[in-house]
Order: structure tokens, then sequence, then C-alpha cells
């Protein structure tokens, strides 16, 4: 288990299934990684993460843009899209089936997801802890900044991108998969949800953005909304900025931008201001 | 007020601004539209959303595909890609600069977004409930199945993506920006999270689901999550699809799916199962 995550086998292709298209360097050069990925035991090798999908060409999409973009082509992470439909059933390769009990919608089989999951598992450590197995649902627990801090140290991260009305509840259990919603809200497929985890995820690994990461102030790392913010020009359409800014006194800017948080906070969030109160018991 | 909506400036190009990319049809013929979208006074075409964002070449990306896809091609909705950087100051079309009271980031110019703003302005009304404008922002509240609702009833709604550190506030009062969170999380951007909320918006556009609509049960709707699914085939790997989801008892079905419903929720979702026992004062 200790070097399942290297080797030639990264893009998960063997001879006898269906290949996966992969984006990102195949190999990196050891050279290439900063310290934090060479840290022995936890991470061998660049962040990767698996997305079994019957849309493999929505990825990268526009994760191969910007910052996260940057970070694909110089190896810091690696992404493969596993084609549920190479799996499927028969001539037609299907891949759901109505619902046990009736009900609207499509469930998709066990049997077709547990061997995209099997495809996508080769090469990955078996222990969740290494390597999430993670159904995008609104079903799921909310997923968070704790979340994307958890996979963005494990070594990679597979997803599976629900349609339709589910997915059978056995392959759940039997893989050990866990559920994870983006938020209250309903999306016709699991890929753009997909693509937002990918990119706070990402977003956390080390080299991804650069010397900005130790400066910047985190949001809900002090369970705050962000203050507000102005730059040039001085006088806009009439307004200028806040004269506090433009004092030149750090502890009076550092007091006015605090009380705009807490303020901004109770306004918006009462939930997040309640929960600052309440310590948990 | 009444006709702004429509017209042939639905692609928002006048010949003295920079011609922003146009996904969908550009002019809808009447007879393509489902009997809903003419209702009159509310929607005069088809419902439009403008992106205005540094990274315009993102849109449609994964939109692009399946329901939201084949809509987009029918003309049920539309998509008008705004590049932020085309307004930019100077040579070099800067379009941030430093916080002022210092920091780190950068912050978005409260000019330079206003041109862009004042571009995607053009064909839409000023009436915010007609047509929402929308800053993705950690610091917004978070959007729900009820935003979903209302923004699809809406006759479009213009996102601007933020980045950096945020976008000068004079701007933001200006405008009447509203600003909206994907969730409790930090990505490098507000494309993908533009990309979730129109996907959640465009899925309850009429004609969108087809008669998917009519028949599915809504997540949330009732304030649970929903019970597990199970499909053929009848014995998967030695697991078998509970004995009551095959009884042809359609009471006990319910019944069981409702337990497992309300089960699911106490576990994963103290929030919402505290929401519904305590009705708000």
């Amino acid at each position: 288990m200790a070097t399942s995550s290297e080797g030639p086998d990264m893009a998960g292709d063997a001879p006898d299934s269906p290949k996966p298209r992969s984006h990102g360097r195949l190999s990196n050069s050891v050279s290439m990684q900063p310290r934090d990925l060479m840290a022995p035991q936890r991470v061998r090798g660049a962040w990767r993460v698996k997305v079994v999908t019957l849309f493999p060409e929505a990825f990268p999409g526009t994760l191969g843009l910007s910052l996260t973009g940057k970070a694909l082509e110089m190896g810091l992470w690696a992404l493969e899209a596993i084609d549920l439909r190479l799996f499927g059933e028969g001539r037609h390769r299907n891949v759901d089936d109505t619902p046990a009990g009736g009900g609207a919608g499509m469930v998709l089989r066990a049997d077709v997801v547990a061997r995209a999951l099997a495809a996508a598992a080769r090469g990955a450590p078996a222990d969740r802890a290494r390597w999430p197995v993670v159904l995008l649902s609104p079903r799921g627990r909310p997923f968070t900044q704790a979340k994307a801090r958890e996979w963005a140290v494990a070594e990679g991260l597979t997803l599976l991108c629900g349609r339709f009305e589910g997915v059978d509840q056995r392959v759940i259990d039997a893989f050990g998969i866990e559920e994870v919603s983006l938020g209250d809200f309903v999306m016709t497929g699991g890929e753009i949800a997909a693509q937002a985890m990918i990119d706070a995820t990402v977003r956390l690994l080390p080299g991804v953005l650069g010397n900005m990461a130790s400066t910047e102030k985190e949001s809900f790392s002090d369970g705050l909304l962000e203050h507000p913010q102005y730059t040039r020009p001085q006088i806009w359409e009439g307004r200028e900025i806040p004269a506090v800014l433009q004092s030149g006194h750090h502890g009076e800017i550092a007091k006015w931008r605090r009380a705009e948080a807490e303020r901004l906070t109770q306004e918006r969030r009462p939930d997040l201001w309640t929960a600052r109160l309440v310590p948990k018991g």
C-alpha cells in the first residue's frame, strides 16, 4: 500500500479496461515537487482526482484555466475523467434502471457503478482517509472549507457524479462511499459540483497559490465574513473611500474592519454569528 | 421598460463597445417558445444570463452539455459572457489595484466593473426584481433552491464573477448588487460558482426538464433528504433490495421511504431537522 500512489499506473489504464481521459502531466519529475509534497508516507506524488461521470468531456473545463489550470500544467495535481458509460450493460451500455418500489426518474445501477469505481481504484490506496471516495448528491453532508482541507492532505480523491434520481444504495454501502452536497439546491448533475469542490481543494495544495497563500486572510477562518474593500480611484462618481482607510492609523483601520465584518456577519449570516456566540457542548 | 427585454440588442453589443461572446440562439422564433415563456408582462423572451468575467472562455463550459446544453441549443435560455478585461484601465487594461488601508491581495476597481456592468445592462430592465445583478462572493447570503426559483421567474440575470480579494464596495452600492455565496468554502474565482447557480436555475425553466418536471419529487421541498434508492439487479454481490420495496404494498413502501428520509435527515442534517421542528417566530 505504501507505494500504491505512485508508479506508471497513474492514469489508471490497464490493457483490459476502457482508456480514461487524463489531464495534467502523467509523470511528475521529483524535482518539480514542492517540499511539502515530498513528505514521506503522506503524499508521494502530486494530488490526484478521478472523476466518474457520464460527461467526461466536461473536464477539466474551467479547472483548466487560471490558477488551477496553471497548477495542472505544472503537475501540481492531476485529473482523470472516467466515462461511466463505458462500463454500462449490454449493447446499449445502459447505466440506469427504474427505482425498485416505483417512483419517477432513473437510478444508476450498482453493478455498473461498481465496475467504474473498481477501475478508479487502480493505483489508489484502499484506505478512505488517504483516498476518499465521494458521491456528489444533495443528500450528502454539506461541503465546507474544512472538507476541502481534509481532501487536500489526502493523496487523492475519487468523485462519482450523480445524474437522474440517485445511485443504488448497495454500491454506496459496499464501497464505503461518502455522500457530499454542494449546497441546498438541485442541479442537473454532479459535474459542476465536482469542479467546485476540486477548485476549492486544489487551491489549498502546496505551490498552487504561490506566495499569496501565506499572506491571504482566509474567509471563515475566524467565523466572520470579510469586511468591505476599496481601491483607487480615491473618488469615484462622487463616492469617496472611507476616511479611516486613508488615515494610515493601522489600529483604527483594523478596528473599523473588524466592526464591519461583525456587522455583515450579523446581517447576512445569523447562523454563523450564533455559532460564534454559543460554544458547542 | 416593458419592451426592454426583447429586441435585437439581446447580445448586448453596441458599436462603441467590445463585442461579448454569445451562446444560444440570438433570436428565438416565437413558435419555439413553450406556453409558459409567452406569459405576457413576465417573460417576453427566453431567460437570459450575462456573466461578467475575466475568463469568458470558461462559458458555456459544462453548461453546454447535457440538459442545460440541449436547452441552450433549443433557445430556451441564452448566455452571454462579457470579458471584464476589455473594460480595464490603460494600455495594460488593468482591472484591479491594492486595497485601501493596506492588506494582501488585489481589489477589482469600481470604475472598471461599472463599465462592464453598464454594458451588461443594455437590453435588461433596471428593476432588480425583474433582472437581479449578483456578485458571487463568499461574503454573500448562501445560494439555495429558493433563490434558484426566484431567478428562474425573472427575465434574466447578471452575474459578476469575483477574483482576487474582492470588489470595490462603492460599485456594489451604486449598482444595487446582491452578494450571493455558493457555500462556506473559498474558490479561486466565481466562474464555477456561476455555472452551478445557472445550472440550478436553468433546470427550473419551463421546457428544460421536459415531462420529468411534473413527476419528479424535489429534494428540500418537504425539508427532508431523499430516501435511499435501489434498482435491478435484485441481488448484487449477495446484497438484496429491501423486501418492502418488492412487496408491491404502496402504503408500506411510502412509510419505509418516509422513515428512511427522516433517519437520514436527522443523521446528516441536524440543522434541517431542527428547522422542521422549531417553527419560526
